[in-house]
C-alpha cells in the first residue's frame, strides 16, 4: 500500500513539474515500481493477453488484444489495481463509481471477485444491457439525470454517507498503474517494438502504458490516437493545457469509449511528460480497422479498440516510419449490428 | 531429429497395439518427450494461445484460442514441428503437401519462415483467396483434377523427382506432436481442467491434445466434438477401427475444415488409446457458437472452429457434469459473408 500512501502524499504537497513539454502540471507521475506492485496485484485476475500479427505473413503490425480481458476490455487492470491496492479495512467498505461503460462493468468485476460491495451511478438513459451486465456481476445500480454532475455529485454523496471509497475512470494513480502493466507486457513480448500505438479517451491507458514504455525504452515512439471527432487531447498536448471539446463535438464519433470531453489532471501530466504524438483517424477508417482486425487478427473489436490499428493502416504518414509497430487493441465490446454491417 | 528417426524406426517394427479400445491398430503413439521437444521448436514461432473466458463473471468455459496464431489456426504446430525437426539437408530440399486448406498455409508459411521451397498440389476448384495468400508467402502451387487420389498422386511424385518431403495434414508423428504443444499449454494453463472440448476432422489435433493431457491430467475427460453431418470419427471411435463417411455426407456441414471422410491410421490409434467420448453439435449450433464466441469472448471462430464450444453450450447432456471446462478454439479464418450473417 505504500504506493497509494506516496501518491496522496505527493499529489496533495505539489511537487514541481517535471514535463518535457511547457505546462505540464504539478502532480506525481506513477513510477515504474508502481506499475511492476500492480503487475504483480493482477497475477492471476487479468490476462497476460497475446501480440497478435495482423497480417498473413506476420511482417509489421502487432495487435495487443486487451479485447481477451475477462470482461473484454483493459479497464479491469486499472480497476483492479485502484480497489486491490485500499487497506483492507477501506476497501471491504466497498466502492462506487459514476462510469456507465466499461469502467463501470471492470470496478463489478472487481468487486465480486474481492467480494465486497459496488454501487454504479448512472444515467437512467444507460443501454440496458451495460446496466444488466453489471448487475449480473453483483453490483449495486443509483440511477440519476444524464449529467456528468449529477453523476459526480451522487457518487460523492454516497461516498461519503456510506464510506465507499470513489474509483475514477482514469484520473487516478491506481488506475494509471494499472493499466501501464500493458506497457510492461508489449516491452517484454516485443523489446525491439519501435512504435507504440495507443487509444485516448480519459487518457488513463496511455498514461500507463507510455510510463511504462517510454522509462525501460526510451527510443520508442509512443503516438496516441483519436476520432478526429473528439481530438481533445492532440488539441491539449499541442495547447500544453488540457483542452475541452463539447459533450455535442465528442458524441459524434461511433467510438463511444472515446467520447470523454476532456483529459484529466493526472493524466495530461503524464500524457505531456512520456507521449510523442497524438494522431486522428476518421470515422470509415474506424470500421475498416474494426473489419481488418476480424479478418486479419481474427480479434473483435469495438470502435475505440480499432483506433490504433487505424493509424497504422491509414494514417502511415503521420507515424514514424518504423517496421516495428504494435497497436493496443483496448476492448471488444460492440454491438453485434455494428460488427455485422462493418463485414458485410 | 532423433524423435523423428525413433518414430519412423517404430513404425516399420509394428509394435503390438496398446489401446484401451479394442482394435486400435499396432503403431508407436507420441510421447511426452515428443511434445516437450515440438514446445522447444516452437518457441517464438507460435503464440502461447491465451485462455480467454467466454462469460462475463469468468465462471465456466475457456477458450483456447488457436485461431490467434500467425496464419490464424492451429494448424502451424503440426506443419512447423513436423517440417523443423527434418535432418538439415533434407529439409533444405524442400516440402510438398496435397493440402489446400489451413494445413496448406501452414507449410507456406513455416517454409517461408526456414527459408526453404514449398510446393502446393491443390484442386483447380481451390478458392483463390486461399491460393493466394499461399503464393504471397512464396509458395509455388500446381493444380491438379480436384480428387484426393490425383493430389496424393501429384504429390508423391513431385515428392519422389525433387527430393520434396511429403508433410502430411494430420496423419503424422510430427504433426500430433505439434498439435500436442496445445495440450501442454491448457495443463499449465488450467492445471485443474477437468474436461477438454476438441474439435475432430483427420483427427491431428485431438490425437496431439489428448496424448498431452492424459498423459499428464489422467482424471481429465477428453471429448471430441463433430458435425452431426461428419460423425465419421464418432463412428470410428464406436466401431474399433477406422470408419469412412463419404465425401458427399461430410461435404454438407459448414464446417469446412471438418469435412475430412475418414481418420488416420496414426490419429484412430491416438484417439482410441486417450480420447474419453466423441459428441456431435448440429449446423445451427455451430453458427450460435460462432455468434457467442463473438459477442462474449470477443474472438472470430471458423465454422470448425467453433464446434467444441458449440457443445459445451448446446450438449451439456452428452458431456461430463464438470464445471471447469476449456474448449479449443481451432481456427478463426472465416468468410467475412458468413460471420456477418451469424452477427446479424
Amino acid at each position: 500500500m505504500s504506493g497509494a500512501t506516496r501518491h496522496d502524499e505527493a499529489q496533495a504537497a505539489g511537487p514541481p513539474a517535471r514535463g518535457r513539454h511547457r505546462g505540464a502540471p504539478a502532480c506525481e507521475l506513477v513510477t515504474l515500481a508502481d506499475i511492476e506492485e500492480a503487475a504483480a496485484r493482477l497475477a492471476g485476475v487479468c490476462t497476460r493477453t497475446p501480440l497478435v500479427p495482423s497480417v498473413p505473413d506476420a511482417s509489421g503490425l502487432q495487435i495487443k488484444a486487451e479485447s481477451l480481458q475477462p470482461i473484454g476490455t483493459f479497464k479491469l487492470r486499472g480497476a483492479y489495481n485502484a480497489i486491490a491496492r485500499l487497506p483492507h479495512e477501506r476497501r471491504a467498505r466497498g466502492v462506487v463509481t459514476h462510469s456507465s461503460g466499461n469502467h463501470a462493468q471492470a470496478v463489478a468485476y472487481t468487486a465480486a471477485r474481492l467480494g465486497i460491495p459496488a454501487v454504479l451511478v448512472v444515467p437512467h438513459t444507460a443501454p440496458a444491457v451495460k446496466v444488466e451486465a453489471c448487475q449480473r456481476l453483483g453490483a449495486e445500480i443509483v440511477y440519476v439525470e444524464p449529467s456528468l454532475e449529477a453523476r459526480i455529485e451522487t457518487a460523492e454523496r454516497l461516498a461519503s454517507a456510506h464510506g465507499f471509497t470513489l474509483v475514477p475512470p482514469f484520473d487516478d494513480p491506481g488506475v494509471i498503474a494499472g493499466q501501464g502493466t500493458i506497457g510492461l507486457e508489449i516491452v517484454r513480448q516485443a523489446p525491439d517494438v519501435e512504435v507504440v500505438l495507443v487509444p485516448v479517451g480519459g487518457g488513463g491507458l496511455i498514461s500507463g502504458v507510455a510510463a511504462a514504455v517510454k522509462q525501460l525504452l526510451p527510443q520508442t515512439k509512443v503516438i496516441g490516437v483519436e476520432p478526429e471527432l473528439a481530438a481533445d487531447a492532440r488539441d491539449s498536448l499541442r495547447a500544453g493545457r488540457p483542452v475541452g471539446w463539447s459533450v455535442e463535438q465528442t458524441g459524434r464519433t461511433i467510438a463511444d469509449a472515446l467520447r470523454v470531453p476532456r483529459l484529466g489532471t493526472l493524466t495530461f501530466a503524464h500524457i505531456a511528460e512520456y507521449v510523442d504524438d497524438i494522431v486522428t483517424v476518421g470515422e470509415e477508417e474506424i470500421r475498416a480497422a474494426m473489419r481488418h482486425l476480424a479478418l486479419h487478427a481474427r480479434l473483435v473489436a469495438e470502435p475505440a479498440g480499432a483506433v490504433a490499428a487505424a493509424a497504422h493502416l491509414f494514417r502511415r504518414d503521420a507515424l514514424p516510419a518504423a517496421p516495428r509497430q504494435v497497436a493496443v487493441l483496448s476492448g471488444g465490446n460492440v454491438d453485434p449490428e455494428l460488427l455485422s454491417q462493418v463485414l458485410a
